[in-house]
């Protein structure tokens, strides 16, 4: 606001300049020519300054940028509302196969993780059966699970269960009864259990060496395999459907020797190609329809972006003109305020924003095609932009009166603001740090996330009513 | 605000034209006549806009109206606390049914829902049983229900347990071992287990074909069966109880393949005449008072809408002579706002209230007379009208000048803080679409609703902070 | 602040125009003597309204009614510290004992109460187990229990377990085989379990006829009993343990046949004086101490009273010379805030409240003695009392200059803050009732508690952003 | 601030005295001499009181001392840090072994603690099979526990558990069988269970007359024991790991008598020296690289401190000749806030925090060094000085103009704030008292913990919109 406010007055002063040194001087030709010239600019830079409804007044230029952006918003927001829904789907999916793979997978689940681990066991016996469990029920899969499941291949492309058990060596010496000897290298033995070896009706992998666990130096137990599925869902709402290759590992991590064996579940979805798959009737065809209407979105972005580079560029070439002719009349350079004036930050916000949407809906079609599976960048994308858009409309407020000084006194207000933030979030980091040493520790929640949100959420609500005492110190400025 | 201050500014601008045009002008007899009526006009107009106690001191009118809204609060009030009372009964009856159906029809159900399914199984073996669990309930429903039921009758008139699954057909032609093969086609089919078939001590239906689920392509199953009830409480408190139809459905969802099934219990509870009931007894009679009681509340309404509607009339013939006089005299129009000025917001407001009031009252005569049972309209018509009476209480205490004070410098202000919110609107809404977009689906908690409350009250509290450091800026304008 | 300002101004201005009004008229001796009393008069008035420390500068009056207060202060709040760890232990000591009873009691219990009832079934079978494990478990009480429990006898002076259903009447005159026939009279059947009856083998009571329960008219079970129980912990603390008979009654409410049935437990502690019992060992005999301090609270608080008193008789008789004083000088009546200004509000909180802590204090000491055991009154007068006593030193505070201030502003602003509350209220009682209506009964949670504290509490929190959004139009005024 | 802005006036003052006062006297030699010492004083004061742009500016005077505290900020916050992880590792190992216990040694242990006691207990069996529970627990420990576990040696050099009982002394005379006869002098016995009585076969010690519990005399059960761990995590963070005893002890306490008894379980962790431990491998040695950094921190507090002292010094000497020569000219004693304003508090803060960290950060070390294990006090210094060194940024802040102004404001304001916040502490300390006795009993939750911060927490908040209605009254000042 300052900035406008200068350059408004500058404007103004000019102007008053302009017709006050008029008569005094204007006598010769150049004179003349140098006042068309002046006058030239005077208007232009008028012009330029107006908001839409004015310059259609002054040239009945037709607001064709204003048509532009109100459709954008209408567009971008369709798709990006169509493109969430579908996301919703992929994500869900994936979400309820770790549910469920946790609820087949893990002895006495409780259907809630207790932290960032799913469950965790105390005694020796708990560590034995979890560990036979999830083996015994990988080997039993296809008769419990109610997913369209089946046996991926590991990285070795080989079917089955791979074991792998991280200890420290054990001391070679011989040593007495009563000392505890310890090689701190580590140790990693691994074991493949495929389906044959399962089946066995002795269950001989059970009484293997493998399997009797040293508690006292095993550092964790890890279980992996994959699984392939398939999301059936698509077939309503899209033309093929996803499969899925789930790398899942069970950690039974014993690294902190505390008595207390934490059980990570995890489990990684890829989508890829359907192979083995046949599927059949009256699908929908109405898969081109989104790809005419994402490429109706990248059009509109595209002519968007045309238009707002033309104002930028006349907008560079008029300050350039400006300058020049102050330097020339006043032999004086333009302050940076005044220079800015000139960039306006609103066409720069919605250039970045379509670049972003045509980037975005590209991805987007080539998703659509099963091309591309990455659906996290276009949805930051996408979303990203509809935001831009969306606090884009503030600018259209702006053209009416009583919006435009609400704007401005924000505008105004924004440094005090930050100013004061600065202060607060000064003693805040102190406090944190502080805290977070002192206190922190001794409350068993805050120590495994220190710095996730949680705890930043708990800070800023027991900060809140200081902010609000202090609240009146920024009206007195 | 300022449309009543400036037509103070204009009535009072009036007068003091009036006297000191008086005197230079008026000799004439139709300057007499035109300011006779003038003063006649000015004395209906500062009538007009006097409140109660001055009309009282002014005319010694009684102040009817005021003392019918009076009545009429304590009245509506009144009878909104007994319906609500009643009311009350009538969904915990409704909702302790639909509690106990689960405790009986779903197997180890915990008592409260998961999310907005009920419970949810993770193997092949629950599915079975759970299945089977409902189906036997069903059948010894009797012998294990504290409540007063009896099987009801499907929509074919049969009395039975429905059950339907949908699945993709199966592919017809002959495929390899490994390919799956599914037509996307959905096939519905359907069983009715009536009482003998359940009753077979061989539990034959069990081994039947209809009951060996092939998970792959199965989309849901569901199990539909009709409850009679009675509720046994209104005898107390009316006269006649209600009879329940229930429309119990209970569905296992498998539409996600993704190995977690969904099981959703839905009962619709229908009121219907009862027919097979038999009540003697000392029943209270005390039916009759509470429709005088209506009654009375009705006409008061009625009389409170003909003295508003009245008024309303009265103030449009008024303005009519207002507008006619100033066009006249001045050959101007008046402004809107003081067109406006005369029509009184607050009569509106009661003319509402009572039409709601009048319409709400006959429905709760008609469902207490058991012809109607719409206790929903009728809760909302009640309850809307009871909000408006009470907000009306505000225009009383406007009479007295602290107050006037006070709800003038509301009006006023009200513009302001709407501009602002549409404001942070936009901004909220772009930072809605993208945070739905970008962070939503990685919450596991926010995908299945999106459009629900919970999440928009959360959003707000984490504005809320925001909302209080821009306070400021309200204050500015 | 209004009214003292002004008698200060009263007070000035008297002066001066005693003064101007001196040397015009005083030449005859009643002049004199009028001006003698009236200067009299005014040093007395000055002096009445300076406070303590004003006073000890001008007469060198030791301010002993400070020094009593702040006496005081200390005193009562050590006092009802005191009495409120006691009473702490009792109330701990009940509760404990009502959840121990309902572990031993009610079967399944799960340690938290559902709701208003402590849990609830939903099957004949569990119906049945649910009363016959409570009266077994009242059977071997004396095993299973860990605290020292003894039968205690009923109203008729048996000891044993009474239980009684009540139920609709049956019809008597034959019905067809579909009919519902219910009689709207209500029956109550009763039997008395002693124990002989109880510890019998065979366990005949189950197989009476008194416990086949037809659910279909069953409105609820009620099983009641007492037990006597006795406080030891008191023996540390305390001269005599505390006797207590506890009056359980189990409640299976099915009034609403809504196939719920909840159970409630409901456990009366009364104090009693305990009998057989034998206690020796070397008590400790701290009693009388407590006493003493009591006594010496009820001194001070004396003393305090009639100081304040005295003040406040003192006051009025001022008031009577001053009123006296005005009439017949300028032959006015004083204004009414004038005549307020005389009676100190503070004195009457200081007489209210040590009238309080007398009262309560020798409730304490009857408590003491075991003679009374109405812990509620007591602690409640004790209680308000000290929050007098606290709100008290506000006073004190008065008597710096920048408290005064503070003071004096918030009473100023106090009327204006009520005012809006008054208007915010309306529409809050508006909303209240509408929302009750219409909203209300479709969230489970709302139903039964509409008068309870917990749903205002969540309204006043989504009223609370209104609150602060309106909160710049209060400093409008 | 308004010390400050006085100080400045003063000095403005004093300037332009000696300007018109010098032409008046100045023609003598004393005179001029003191003259050039007051221009001198006049510049010294100056400089003093410039920020340390204006001082290079004025005297090219590196400012050292920003650049050290800009530097300590950064060497400050990563010592913290660093301390901070490995402090974390300690804790959560510490409570990991506790909750591990309560798993292996509280029968039916629901994984979260009740109250301030782990779990509860209602029937003489359940108090039987508890304490059995433990002990066969602790006999079986080294075939169950995941831990590095061994038993300890207790206060008296024996392994073994040991089980202490407190009750009342049973009454010796003989009394009626109806009399409850208890002594209320206390008697404790206690029995050790070493191993090899724990392996007989024949479970004899359960047999024993000491586990034959009279529960209406028994006040408290004590199981203690001791055992060692080893925390190997720090084998790849730091050298040496850490050996820990914990002296574990569970409580049945019936003290009560109320029918629930509270089982606590204490465990108190104590670092010792590892004796029979033996560990090889390439263990990296990098602590040294730590100890450097440790002492570097030391060196540089110690700089800031020389800097910071010498400063002072340095002030208080210009204070004295300041107040020298204002008492020789102007025969005058400066009053306080002038003297105050030569000592900065920010000094004084640096000063206090560098000592801070250099008595902590020598701590650190010996811990490092594993001579000391007092993480708590070595915490507690770091985390205070950090916060003070982050809290002293705000001073560099203030070096420039905008915020400068905030600071001052916020410094005028506080005394209001405070004197705000004294009025509503005493009203509020008075509602508390009034509101923990009168209604705290009743609520069960807030019994336990009177002084807790919970309650207070609460009560703040419901006192949150109180404060904010209030607000309007600061701003009123």
């Amino acid at each position: 606001m300052p900035g406008r406010v200068e350059s408004l007055d500058l404007r103004v002063r000019s102007r008053a300049l302009g017709r006050s040194w008029g008569p005094r001087h204007g006598n010769t030709m150049a004179q003349l020519d140098s006042e068309v010239k002046e006058e030239c600019l005077r208007e232009d830079l008028k012009f330029y300054f107006m908001n839409p409804c004015e310059k259609y007044r002054a040239r009945h230029q037709i607001p064709w940028k204003l048509g532009l952006q109100i459709l954008k918003i209408l567009m971008v927001t369709t798709q990006l509302v169509r493109f969430g829904l579908g996301n919703q789907l992929v994500v869900a999916f994936k979400e309820d196969n770790t549910v469920a793979f946790k609820h087949l997978f893990l002895k006495d689940y409780s259907g809630t993780d207790e932290d960032d681990y799913s469950c965790s066991i105390y005694t020796q016996e708990d560590a034995y059966e979890s560990i036979f469990f999830a083996i015994s029920q990988y080997h039993r899969l296809k008769n419990i699970s109610l997913a369209t499941l089946d046996y991926g291949e590991n990285e070795d492309n080989r079917i089955g269960l791979k074991v792998c058990k991280q200890h420290y060596k054990r001391e070679t010496r011989l040593s007495s009864n009563e000392t505890l000897n310890i090689d701190s290298d580590i140790e990693i033995d691994c074991v493949l259990l495929d389906l044959p070896t399962l089946s066995e009706s002795s269950q001989a992998w059970k009484q293997s060496a493998f399997f009797r666990l040293e508690f006292y130096r095993l550092l964790q137990v890890e279980i992996s395999f994959h699984l392939k599925g398939i999301d059936l869902q698509t077939i309503h709402s899209r033309e093929l459907p996803d499969c899925y290759v789930f790398q899942n590992t069970i950690i039974f991590d014993n690294k902190a020797h505390s008595g207390k064996i934490k059980i990570y579940f995890d489990s990684k979805a890829n989508i890829e190609e359907c192979r083995a798959l046949n599927i059949s009737g009256s699908t929908q065809k109405n898969t081109q329809y989104v790809l005419v209407f994402d490429a109706f979105v990248i059009l509109i972005c595209l002519a968007s972006l045309v238009l707002c580079t033309r104002s930028i560029v006349l907008a560079l070439r008029l300050r350039k003109r400006f300058l020049d002719f102050f330097l020339e009349k006043y032999n004086r350079r333009v302050c940076d305020t005044g220079r800015w004036e000139f960039v306006s930050g609103w066409f720069v916000l919605v250039i970045i924003s379509d670049l972003m949407t045509i980037v975005g809906s590209i991805l987007k079609m080539e998703i659509k095609a099963k091309t591309l599976t990455n659906y996290d960048l276009c949805s930051i994308l996408l979303g990203t932009s509809t935001l831009f858009v969306w606090v884009g409309v503030i600018r259209y407020l702006g053209y009416f009166q009583a919006y435009n000084v609400l704007i401005l006194t924000m505008q105004a207000s924004l440094p005090k603001v930050l100013r004061f933030c600065a202060c607060a979030g000064m003693i805040y980091l102190g406090y944190t740090f502080c805290g977070w040493i002192v206190l922190g520790p001794y409350h068993e929640k805050i120590i495994f996330r220190f710095p996730a949100r949680r705890k930043e959420v708990k800070n800023a609500k027991s900060c809140f009513p200081a902010c609000v005492t202090v609240q009146p110190y920024i009206e007195l400025f």
